[in-house]
């Protein structure tokens, strides 16, 4: 069997170091080998077992959530920094972390370089949608401010990126706009419309705001800035809509038992909502596999973040990617 | 008691001409006059009493939901054209159409024209927020292309409409945008965020997605393009949430029985997190008082949006946004 090598920024996220090292636990397999970079001595307080599988790599300097990307930053040996710079050295398949995205793309960018052919990053994450599947999002804010051929180049990426790790067949790309019709939408959504079109991929064009979670398509695209607000936005409704139940449910004694029978089922569904339990997104387009987990990750979402990975490395997608170069002429 | 006249179009929406005329069962106030445009057949086989506040404007041409804005559209003398022209005429003080809105603002802009000082409309629609309070989001599709400048005078607009119909002291003004700080987001934004800051606007700075319903700004602000699809991505995450989790209470007995309890609560929160039952939006920035619907609207979200079109007649909006140019220069 074998065995999948990973670095993990143990310091990254809100809930870090205790997500990431709690995470662990769950791990069942025995086919991994895990780096743990960080604060030895904090890691090891919350390490209740010793696992054979984990090698804590001590490192004092951590990126913080709210630090703002610079060269400094870039140079300074971080617990991502080394996270990053194993997977360039090839001592692991892929690296994770929770932490500051921004930064960590930076670091990606800076030590793996682009894919040939490939202009810009962007990030895919998944969204669950009702037909009990999930759609391949991008961009959720690598990019804020794309070209119609950035956006064309992360749409092929996303369809192998679908085909590749989900097996889905000649997956459905469609593309996030105000309107079906072509005429719709800012001139980045026109000219990304045209290239689609004409392009090889199985583009069923574009698609509205409350067709997100439909399934009608596999793979949706739009630039990082659009991605990024309705990511956040989704995120807050599921948390308002959360907030704004319970106090509806709380106004009677009916409601307050009725709260009280479903409260298993409510967790539920809460957690199907909430697109950070689906172990976050891949960083698209670098040379090499870099998993970007959500800063409010608990330890059940950065352990799916690392199955995720595992797909990831075992269905060789950075290959795939790179033998499908005709596609982006 | 002053009466307020209005002119609805009875053929727009996708559940016309029904929700429009049922709507106007639902008001007990005797202080409206109301113009009904349409089909009259249709209209008085809907009508089962004698309404002596409504007249019915005998109108066979209407916009269909899909059709595409042409000149040839604009020339037609549809239910639309009416409304707008009985408002350019001073024969009502406000009108209102759930028809298609592409077409109904563009109708708006050639017939009414723009305020001075104001380039382009925008479109301000409610959200409801976790506070029990209602914020502004603006733009919602009026301008999916728009300058700094265009964002700078909707703000203004946003800001008079929050004070003048909502009675919200010196309103809180955010940008929509992927990050807090200044320096986040595009061209855009960046350049949005210089004139809001330099302005006499209450600007508190961005605002991040996951925040829209957090009620920590009155108005918020974004492009068109944008704001649309956050729209849309609201609705059909309240759709999606619903069918959800109703499939998960569905799953056992006890989630049946809660569900059965819960039945109405969740009806009024569904209710609740539906932006459509607030009455749809206002067409700022064109020299009239013009209110769209949503398309999907029911009788009782017309009824929402006729009370919220006397509200803004009564606040006397227009001519407050015409005393304010000074801020506009």
């Amino acid at each position: 069997m074998r065995v999948i090598k990973l670095a993990i920024d143990a310091m990254g996220g809100d809930n870090a170091p205790f997500s990431p090292v709690k995470s662990l636990e769950l791990i069942k397999d025995k086919n991994f080998k895990i780096f743990l970079i960080g604060q030895k001595s904090k890691i090891e307080k919350l390490l209740k077992k010793n696992f054979t599988f984990i090698e804590i790599v001590d490192c004092d300097d951590f990126v913080a959530m709210d630090e703002k990307v610079s060269s400094n930053l870039l140079k300074r040996n971080t617990t991502m920094k080394i996270a990053i710079k194993f997977l360039k050295e090839e001592k692991v398949d892929f690296s994770l972390s929770a932490g500051n995205t921004a930064a960590f793309v930076s670091i990606a960018i800076a030590e793996l370089g682009m894919i040939e052919g490939i202009e810009r990053p962007s990030i895919g994450v998944l969204f669950p949608n009702i037909l009990g599947g999930f759609t391949v999002f991008i961009d959720a804010g690598a990019n804020v401010n794309p070209k119609p051929t950035h956006l064309f180049q992360s749409s092929i990426l996303g369809s192998i990126y679908a085909e590749s790790v989900f097996n889905i067949k000649n997956p459905k790309v469609a593309l996030l706009n105000v309107g079906e019709e072509e005429s719709k939408g800012d001139e980045l959504r026109k000219q990304t419309y045209k290239l689609l079109k004409e392009s090889k991929l199985n583009f069923i064009g574009n698609i509205e705001g409350h067709e997100l979670f439909s399934g009608k398509a596999d793979v949706i695209i739009t630039d990082g800035f659009t991605g990024n607000v309705v990511l956040k936005t989704s995120e807050g409704i599921t948390r308002s809509f959360r907030t704004i139940l319970m106090k509806e449910l709380r106004k009677n004694f009916i409601g307050k038992l009725g709260f009280f029978l479903i409260n298993k089922n409510l967790k539920n569904f809460v957690r199907k909502a909430d697109y950070a339990e689906y172990g976050g997104g891949i960083l698209l387009g670098v040379n090499g596999n870099v998993i970007i987990s959500h800063g409010r990750s608990s330890p059940r979402a950065i352990y799916n973040a690392i199955k995720l990975g595992e797909k990831i490395v075992i269905s060789n997608l950075i290959e795939k990617i790179k033998e499908k170069k005709w596609v982006l002429q």
